[in-house]
């Protein structure tokens, strides 16, 4: 699928000349009068009469009449058509991937350009490598960075500068090559807010690059992942739904962009899957990993990780804004998101100055603290609801398209939520188990035999946060461990005087209980395991041995 | 997204003199010999010819080649083709909802009327005012109400007489603004019933409006909700649906009816959320409410409890084939309809005149009652299969069209299904408790640990009714209450002898065990509770000192 | 929406008068010298001539602008279109399945010829009868299958040619008659293989006779079923699709190939049910049935059991592989697949010369015996993933198409998916219970209480086949059963040493406990059955008296 570029070293007048050895000879040419041109030099001024070009085809689209040739060559697209037979055909000889001469009569085809073809001619690879050059050096021209300073000063962001520049490089180079985008992104508020600043950026280029509103439709797509990464399941749904587009529209097989999930050995598997069927992947994380099995598998990675800093203090959200306006300097509607994002991943605990400095870039957007929270309270509902679909407009809306809108929305909506909190706290607290571990207080909510199950909300992991926050404050306690207990899963939540690690619980309990197959992840205080079920109160004597052993450490 | 009307108070003649003034000069229409018609009168005679008007700009479509404006002025529509570039927007001076006067050269684009602009002039706030108030007197007198009388002769009816005429002069007022219909409705045989005779009568007529038989599926659609109402689920899923129809095929924002359901306080929130993205609302139903808090937030309400009636006398199919017939004096293959819908929902106990009334209509169409109650079991059957689908046409031909396939098609399902409710007595039975508590015999069905559980054909509620009807013959009792007692929540069925209240549960629970978070709904005899699972024990202590209290009172 | 065959008798001579009668009169015919061809005949030289010719109206389709007639004469297809207004039904007295003689301009709209109405005229029911047997004889005639040998010698295949025959000239016919053809098939990897196979044969024909690409999706679907029998659910899920299709793109209703299930009474209500919307059915299968109640409803019924041969020994895979080469002598790339499928069916125990004549012919494409099992690991992995979806795209990829992307994808996947197996063997070995009873080796898997539950893999089946192989290669046995239980079920795997009988097992729990509603089926030695949870307990007590039953049988 990928074009190859051209190692191949020739001088341009070498190659000019093989180029014009491969015209028809210049008696036909000058009867004709055919000039040859730029296809982006083809104007309606060239309506009803003969031009000549230089292109590869990008794509070829046959219908019950004619077969479609697009060709490419840098400075534009043009379709030309070529009859045989209705449905059948035309100029077999030719591919996707062919370099051609060709001679097309312009005409109109509702309203837009379009060449009927009157020869057309594949080259020999010499000058295909030259033409794939010339298109290749067009475009990546074109897709150049133009930077613009990042919204807040911050050591982080500076030190990822290079990753981002090299991201938002390939995200336009696809754009500018007409592949499809899939951005994929973690289920929360910091992962709505990433994936929402990349489509607010990536849309308005996609639809100026194929000159067509449907092509927002077509060519981009965003959509939450299940799971807190990019599981194999997500990359088969992703991977046959793009396999289906090439073999029905002639659709390039996409780049896909993960945030706010993707940095971890989790998500290697999928990566790979999709790479085997031609794929490319960007990673925009801030999540913590052992070992980086990504880097080396993706066209590039953003992760505070990678630099040596600590991915809770600066959120996914707050990146990928940063990146969307080097995508797209004209980027609107997104300055508010990054304080969004950062608050509802509650990196001001760690990096204070960013968070308020983006708070006051919303602020001057019209955006309080209390309505960012307010956003990020229906974000989590809505997204509850929602599940895996994408709802684009439904997300606009709750993203401030139009203003208006939004706040009407959030004015109706976080009161309700903020109702079934309370509900949800109360129901948490009739059964929850508190147990003092040397200075720790653990509690224990036994989510399967308190809550309803499925579609009740607020969901398990947001349960455990109501009662371990709500403890804190009640009882004026700040050395906590809050667990939400389930079947097979466990989602903890922690505070800093705990001297907790989601991280190493996982390798505790692997050492301790082999056969329980604990695997999991999170951040350093909040995360969650799962195991099997004939282990779960197993894991539950090592789990408040691990908490007791913290103690000291 | 609605068409303010004008408040503005002026003279026709005055208004006139302002139109005038912003038309080309005298001297260049006289040259041009162009008349200024209604879009109504534009018909084939005047292709390649040039014809001026005032409109309404309804809707704009950007395609690949030119932009497509279409233009309204109250008797008809036509869309103007306006090209700057391919796929670029022409006239961005123009928007949606502007009125302008327009000089077209009529042409013919796939044997449809078009205009190309020649030119096109937006007006000023005045003469739009007046535009849209000639449109809006000639939509409204195309949209009112040709009274018919009812199908039978009934009090309620004519108490609800304004509200139905109410209901479908808004309906036809929708359709004639292109507005596109969404019918949602309770998923059993009443449900159905509603929803598929409002569909009988809006299809035709949706269909007309936009001259095109695929607008059945781009303005209409019909599904039952999940829960016993509307879910802010629902409501979530319908917005982003329409929101993405609004941004993909400049599609107006829906008007909604809620048929069998919505008329409760548990309705309220989805209905404001909807109309936060500009829905309106229309429900139709005969479920009791304590408070009325709906009637304030739609466009008409329907429920015989809102005129002093019981809605357990009529169900909200008797009440949507009425109003299907107000809204389509012509609706064909409905009249059937409110002997099924009484009949499966037992309005024949409160109310048998009526039911008798239309069961003797539905006898003449050739429909014994016998053959209802079939229909009836294979709707119960196919909604527990197809849960949320619309399944638009397998639905018509339970509903008779054509009636031979409908016949076909009982024949084969009801005899099967009545083999499974056999099977699914039988097992109830093998597990059931039985219980004195007074003179009342209450049934405890342990669902949970009886039937196989997701997929299991008879569903909990129906086999609750199973054995609450077999007991009832089979030892000759008047007085029982049989429940489905499942993890998290309680299906009722009770007989009158039992002097039983869902309603006064829902109360008595709430007071005796706050903490077990108890909601639901339903009719007096018949509903169900939910509660959290902890205290399911506690609950069903509670249930049995309330059917005890029932006893004397 | 069949046509029926004539079974009127008449001289060629005399109807051919008939026709004649109700052609315009001759003066009229010379004055416009229009010649009457067949529609085969009718090419571009004819383009902006008219042309006369009988037909049958196959289909029409009402656009927004003219109405569309598809005529057809069993020679071709010919687009004829007919205006009144936009949007209004033209020749209204015409309908489906009328025999017309028709003068038509021929012209070309986006590359397809298509005839403009001039006259049209509705034949009486002589002519009309005499047409369609025309085109029925053409159709049969080029519908014929042409016979080519099998790909390996066996009496099974000898025995079923006559029906092999039978239903690739019926699955000919009805691609010829633009009815669409649906394959559903069972959801493993010799079901996929039965599917894929068709897919491969019927997809080319599909998009020859309709001239056009896009036909690969409008006439054809293939998917696997949820249960191991084509249930209700797929039914109603099938025939709601079609009836969408027949009123919104005037589809015919499809013919349905079931393969790899489809033998057993328990497929009886859905193919019955299919046939009251129009379906005719197929059906390839190899599991065993008690009474045959299939073959009388379907067009074609093809199974070993059927010619008194055992359907453990050839496999359904490896008959759809025979059928795709009758129905299509051209097939590309599934000459494999026989060997995929009898490999991952075990067929080698029973008929290991059939499963070593495919494998010489898979290793002679460059299928090694390892490749293969690694296929089929994925397939399993890949189906528990996609469930019900269809992917074809990416089915292909697993099937070969293309082949270096099959093998990177499955040298990437194989050895994951081992790695789960194998962690999937630990769990289950971490809970199993093994019992002796007499000389077998019962081994219990609790999978409720060992398994994180849905999502998981190896999923129950699997997991219960890995130790079943595990304990005969550690513990050198024979003599062995193993059952994963579950809270409505158990999934059962026997050697050939402990005399077992799946068939035989729910026969002998359905005598000795009526009341746990036992239903199931499978194979001889791998099956499993469904009960009520009440008899868990009972269930597991007779299920140990059955085993020891077997010892002296």
């Amino acid at each position: 699928m990928k074009k190859k570029k051209s190692n191949h070293k020739k001088s341009g007048k070498r190659s000019f000349k093989d180029k014009k050895d491969q015209r028809p000879p210049r008696e036909e040419r000058v009867a004709q009068k055919v000039e040859t041109l730029k296809i982006g030099q083809i104007n309606r001024d060239f309506k009803k009469r003969a031009v000549s070009f230089y292109a590869i085809i990008d794509r070829i689209m046959q219908t019950g009449g004619p077969t479609i040739f697009f060709a490419i060559d840098g400075t534009g697209t043009l379709a030309l058509k070529g009859f045989l037979k209705p449905g059948e055909r035309a100029h077999p000889e030719i591919n996707e991937g062919d370099a051609i001469f060709a001679t097309v009569r312009v005409d109109e085809f509702n309203g837009e350009l379009e060449g009927e073809i009157q020869t057309i001619q594949k080259l020999s690879e010499e000058p295909k490598q030259e033409i794939l050059q010339e298109i290749e050096n067009t475009i990546r021209e074109r897709a150049k960075v133009s930077e613009v300073p990042f919204l807040i000063q911050s050591p982080i962001l500076d030190k990822l500068k290079p990753s981002f520049i090299k991201a938002a490089h390939e995200i336009r180079l696809a754009i500018l090559k007409n592949r499809p985008v899939i951005v994929r992104h973690h289920n929360d508020t910091d992962g709505y807010s990433s994936g929402y600043a990349l489509e607010r950026a990536i849309l308005p280029l996609i639809e100026k690059q194929h000159g067509s509103s449907k092509a927002a439709w077509e060519f981009f797509q965003r959509a939450p992942c299940a799971a807190p990464f990019y599981e194999i399941d997500d990359s088969i749904r992703d991977t046959a739904t793009s396999l289906r587009n090439v073999a029905k529209f002639s659709n390039k097989i996409p780049l896909v962009i993960i945030a706010d999930n993707g940095s971890t050995p989790e998500d290697l598997l999928a990566i790979k899957h999709g790479k085997v069927h031609g794929m490319d992947f960007i990673v925009v994380d801030h999540h913590f990993f052992d070992t980086d099995v990504i880097s080396k598998e993706v066209l590039a990675h953003i992760n505070p990780f990678l630099v040596g800093e600590n991915g809770s203090a600066f959120s996914a959200g707050m990146l990928c804004v940063e990146l969307a306006r080097l995508i797209n300097n004209n980027v609107q509607n997104v300055n508010e998101i990054p304080a969004l994002a950062g608050l509802a991943d509650k990196i001001y605990l760690l990096n204070p100055e960013a968070v308020n400095a983006y708070l006051q870039i919303a602020v001057n957007q019209g955006y309080t603290k209390e309505l960012l929270a307010d956003i990020s309270t229906v974000i989590d509902y809505v997204s509850a609801k929602v599940r895996f679909m994408e709802v684009r407009e439904y997300i606009g809306v709750l993203f401030g398209e139009p203003r208006d809108r939004q706040k009407a929305l959030v004015s109706l909506m976080a009161p309700h939520i903020r109702e079934l909190d309370k509900k949800g706290l109360a129901i948490a607290k009739s059964t929850v188990k508190i147990k003092k571990i040397g200075k720790t207080t653990l509690q224990i909510l036994d989510i399967d035999n308190t809550f309803p199950g499925f579609g009740f909300y607020p969901k398990p992991g947001r349960c455990t946060s109501l009662i371990h926050d709500d403890i804190q404050g009640a009882k004026d306690l700040d050395n906590v461990v809050s667990i939400g207990l389930m079947r097979t899963a466990i989602t903890i939540r922690a505070t800093d005087a705990a001297n907790f690690s989601v991280h190493d619980l996982i390798l505790f309990l692997n050492e301790k209980s082999p056969h329980a197959f604990v695997a999991g992840g999170g951040h350093k205080n909040a995360g969650s395991i799962s195991f099997i079920p004939s282990k779960q109160e197993e894991i539950m004597d090592f789990f408040k041995d691990f908490v007791k052993s913290r103690q000291n450490s």
